[in-house]
């Protein structure tokens, strides 16, 4: 399948984390997903909790999950906390109900894989997603 | 025990496909389980997230976890959170408060199955569902 | 990403039960995931048992996992059981070490999805999978 | 506690498929660990199965899990393998026995963390574990 290259991922691991050290954020963790939610890249900053891996996955495979971004996913948390919740028990990695998960789409708009980011505030950390995935000329899904 | 023969499956996701289609819903995922709750067919359309296999037979198997359809599920996780989302940990195929899983009756009154369907609103997911159901000739609970 | 289509998953399950008719099989179990090992479609005959859709989803999710046939696993499993063993626990949807899982290609030989098959022995629920890839046009892993 | 910073990880990571390219090895999947089995950095090549994050970590953080390298927990599973199977269902990230896995020592012989790698044979993957951990002039247990 179409997905997300290594070298592409790395760029955007690069780009997210030298974005939010441009704005002065708490150290972060990121991650890419291929189109099937697997791993592909992460690099968590020194100084970060434990679970940053699993919360950084769980956004970017979440998004993918429900074609939306983990944002999306937040707001629906909001108007029915019981059905996202009870989502978070069957999916394989997860689904985290707080903005930077976004999808990453190919030209013809479908997902190619996400980016999930965690450690500052979530408008935080989906800023730093998206700056990753412009530098990676990649295009993110709703920007 | 009776249950919904693969051909009644068959039978009840087209039509609750054709339903999605007649309503212009976006795309569905259609899960028909025994009385057990284990798949006998599902289908997903294209286009759809990764997760609509685990959230229509969370939809399904559910609602025969409980007795009640997924729909009821949700009412019941508005008045008693903690209690639902307690049952979403121990269910084997999870517990989703929403509508669109509907349990399949026999004509003494005993469950043969159930349909559980996503990709739209819960609300338009339950029409779908119920559209399978009387297009196999089945008996819907609370229909 | 590129994926099998939901008529083509149709195609290779109707394929892939008329050839176990054809050679007098049990009934089967055949599921179709996409390249992330998400269930795009699954039908159970009748009077098959219970576990019949894990053990489906399990050998071609799990072909996908080691980006081998679910029977090179198999031999997998009697070089080195523990090994083997130890990734049943950490695969999402299972790793099922028998014959019937078989990874599909795209002309550029990239993971499209994969069919898995259960019912009868695993050499002939591998053969009627291939049979249901080849009905579809679509190109197995190592056929 | 002492742990591998993202810096070392960098090195361990990209020496690891350094090594491996100029053995010509298979495409791998490395994963480095902190000392509690948490991910810090993870990269896979592409054109790897779907399942390499969870084995690469499986290894690293098992190791950890017993305090041993994953080539000694497969020689324990040949010695015992009802044990190591049982370690598999309760440890989080699982607990693989084959090598690959290798802990990473500070000069007081204390886990800094752990370093798995996945992709060709077990022996050729702890090979580029080891030449990983040495270009970080980080110590590997055992060696």
């Amino acid at each position: 399948m179409s997905t997300i290259s290594l070298d592409q991922a790395r760029t955007i691991i690069a780009a997210t984390l030298a974005h939010g050290k441009q704005l002065g954020l708490k150290p972060l963790g990121v991650a890419v997903v291929d189109g099937g939610g697997h791993l592909i890249a992460f690099e968590r900053e020194d100084c970060t909790a434990t679970l940053r891996a699993h919360i950084a996955v769980g956004k970017a495979a979440g998004a993918l999950g429900l074609g939306v971004s983990s944002r999306r996913i937040g707001e629906m948390a909001a108007e029915r906390p019981g059905f996202i919740a009870s989502l978070g028990a069957i999916a394989p990695s997860g689904l985290i109900p707080a903005a930077g998960g976004v999808i990453v789409l190919d030209d013809a708009g479908r997902a190619l894989g996400a980016v999930g980011v965690t450690g500052d505030t979530s408008d935080n950390d989906e800023l730093c997603a998206l700056a990753g995935i412009a530098a990676a000329n990649l295009k993110a899904q709703g920007a």
